[in-house]
């Protein structure tokens, strides 16, 4: 997982996937339970944005909810103790290193990981192995270039480019909503299902206008500015235009679209697998 | 209506929209349907893609479905007969200028129209004012900018830009599908409700390979290649190698999407609404 961009290490950012979780629960996660029993791996688990949502809706499920992050680990603890949720454990690791046998896990769950690495295919391989026969890895990913919006402004996309750019020099795919079904596929998974899932954002759904359009997307974006200025991708008058530009479209005649992509692949029963 | 872009004119565009109604039925209107006795308007229905669908899942209301062009009229006649609809009658007329008293109809129904038009506003307000009071308009548009699909590729971008470009030219905008909430509300309408239906197509589901991706988005593309090559807007390498891009996608490995916006409003049940 590349250090350069790690989601969940700053107050503020920490601050913007609370608000995300909470606007984004239902429309992301309000399929997904495990049966009782079930042991299921977070892989990836930052701040804990998901691990709350998850538990809860899978309260006879156990959970291991690992990250890399120690910090990020503190306050996943802290929102799960908080929520009052007993089913979850945490470990600090690195996906790429698990220290588990073969399928060890009934499940697998991953969720604004795989636009981070380098190496998507290769960690999606390494989950594989740690899932048993008929178990399921569910991916979430989003699609940067999925945003629309209107009034559509040109500047807004220069704002969102320098995102999508710096995720690229770190690493990662800030575009990688789309690809989630040739790599599942490819990973050897059967049954891949995609579905995406839209959050359409208009004056008559100010919750949405506020935790999703203002202080989950722009945020966002405006979270790289500075980074994107040092980088000389970007002039600071430009981008504060795109930043207004994405603004506008939470004013009363404004819209803003994003799409998530949710992906659920099997691992194969037969031995020859892989 | 603009007279430089009028679908369903030609017999390859006629089988293109046949296509696409097929595929696209449920996505975008499984959730429409008139109570018995309804009196419903289709306003620009065009060689009938939407009408037999629309006639059929309302088998007891009644349809006046009205057209500029008689051509595609005929067709849209012959398509209803085929189906054995009989609650469908249809009027050459203009969609500006339609020859109606004022709370005339107890719905209106209006599919890809608006895209086609220099003042989409006008005309759902002249739509609006032939609406009982209590009455619902039902508007769907697209919008060619969500078109997003893996591979990426910029020449396909630039193709896909050539028909957004020919159609504002023609006084159209196809870009529309994001601007439905803001041009309902300021119509004056109540209530008002978008909701996008994105088709996403990958190869688990080749009858979507097919019949969306191939036969209607990359098919409606094709369709401006001499126009855009006339106008000066590409060069015919640049436009075929788009095309391509676009076919790339349906691929094993390949994904695209596309969304459609769905809008339902409600006509104020006041006197004075207008």
């Amino acid at each position: 997982m590349s250090d350069a961009y790690v989601h969940g290490r700053h107050a503020r950012e920490s601050e913007r996937l609370k608000d995300q979780a909470g606007a984004l629960v239902d429309l992301l996660h309000g399929d997904t339970s495990y049966t009782a029993g079930s042991v299921v791996l977070e892989a990836g688990c930052g701040v804990g944005a998901q691990t709350v949502t998850l538990a809860q809706r899978s309260p006879k499920a156990q959970f291991l909810s690992v990250d890399i992050s120690a910090d990020s680990l503190a306050q996943a603890r802290r929102a799960t103790r908080a929520a009052g949720v007993t089913n979850v454990q945490f470990g600090q690791m690195d996906v790429f290193a698990l220290p588990f046998a073969p399928e060890s896990f009934d499940h697998v769950f991953v969720c604004f990981v795989l636009e981070h690495l380098s190496r998507p295919a290769e960690a999606l391989a390494s989950l594989e192995r740690l899932l048993k026969p008929g178990g399921t890895i569910t991916v979430i990913e989003g699609d940067h270039a999925s945003a629309l919006f209107y009034p559509d402004s040109a500047e807004a996309h220069k704002a969102i480019e320098c995102l999508v750019e710096l995720q690229r020099r770190a690493g990662g795919n800030a575009l990688i909503g789309r690809q989630l079904y040739p790599l599942m596929v490819e990973t050897g998974l059967e049954a891949v299902r995609v579905c995406p899932r839209m959050v359409y954002v208009d004056s008559s759904r100010p919750d949405l206008v506020d935790g999703v359009t203002r202080k989950t997307f722009t945020a966002m974006i405006e979270g790289v500015r500075e980074a994107a200025i040092g980088a000389g991708l970007i002039d600071p008058e430009s981008f504060d235009t795109g930043i207004r530009g994405l603004l506008r479209a939470t004013a009363a005649d404004g819209v803003f679209c994003y799409t998530f992509f949710k992906a659920v692949g099997t691992k194969r029963r037969a031995k020859e697998s892989r």
